[in-house]
């Protein structure tokens, strides 16, 4: 599909929007976006908030979502020289809809566990 | 985490809601839930408008959706009986979110290929 021409569109599977849809839901890619809403982190600062994400799973999503020019990766002139990771215009701009998925799980996860035992039971 | 004792926190690897964040990010939840936002739909219905989901795929995913209390399997006594999808009060709550997030994605896709190039001519 041609972005150009048509409005993108993430149902279809050939449409160029579906691929970055991809890169952005997925459970780290929002864990880790909306983490980097607070402020720049170091990866080991990420790996730690990220609680369970391993080392290389963070190494890749940080890289897909730098490739998207959705995290800035910047290495820090301090002593020593580290590397930070920031969102760009356009993640900060993503990161409030992530947070309010977060939220709403979060707010959630009562009437989801109690639907989840009501199933059990009839089962 | 006892959700009784503390706030559900998605961050955490242990707590419930994690599990639950697993299961409404992914691409094929998200499109699933925002595709029956727009009525019931039948699975072939929903196969057609998720395109790329295989049938396997969609049914783990209902399957998933339906325990979580998000979606609705009814069996409709038409003439032939069938089998409808329909978004729970709590999917119903859900899916303006997922919305949000797959119109920021379509929105952002011309945003986001200027990146990719910018990062491929750099390297």
């Amino acid at each position: 599909m041609s972005t150009s021409q048509q409005a993108a569109d993430v149902f279809s599977r050939n449409c160029p929007s579906r691929e970055v849809f991809e890169d952005v839901t997925g459970k780290w890619a929002v864990l880790v976006l909306s983490a980097l809403h607070q402020g720049p982190r170091r990866f080991g600062e990420l790996r730690r908030r990220v609680d369970g994400v391993s080392e290389k799973m963070l190494s890749q999503t940080l890289q897909v979502l730098e490739r998207d020019g959705l995290v800035l990766r910047e290495v820090r002139s301090a002593t020593p020289p580290h590397v930070e990771y920031t969102l760009t215009d356009l993640g900060t701009a993503l990161a409030p809809r992530l947070l309010a998925l977060i939220d709403f799980v979060e707010d959630a996860l009562p009437q989801v566990l109690a639907a989840r035992t009501a199933r059990d039971d009839r089962a």
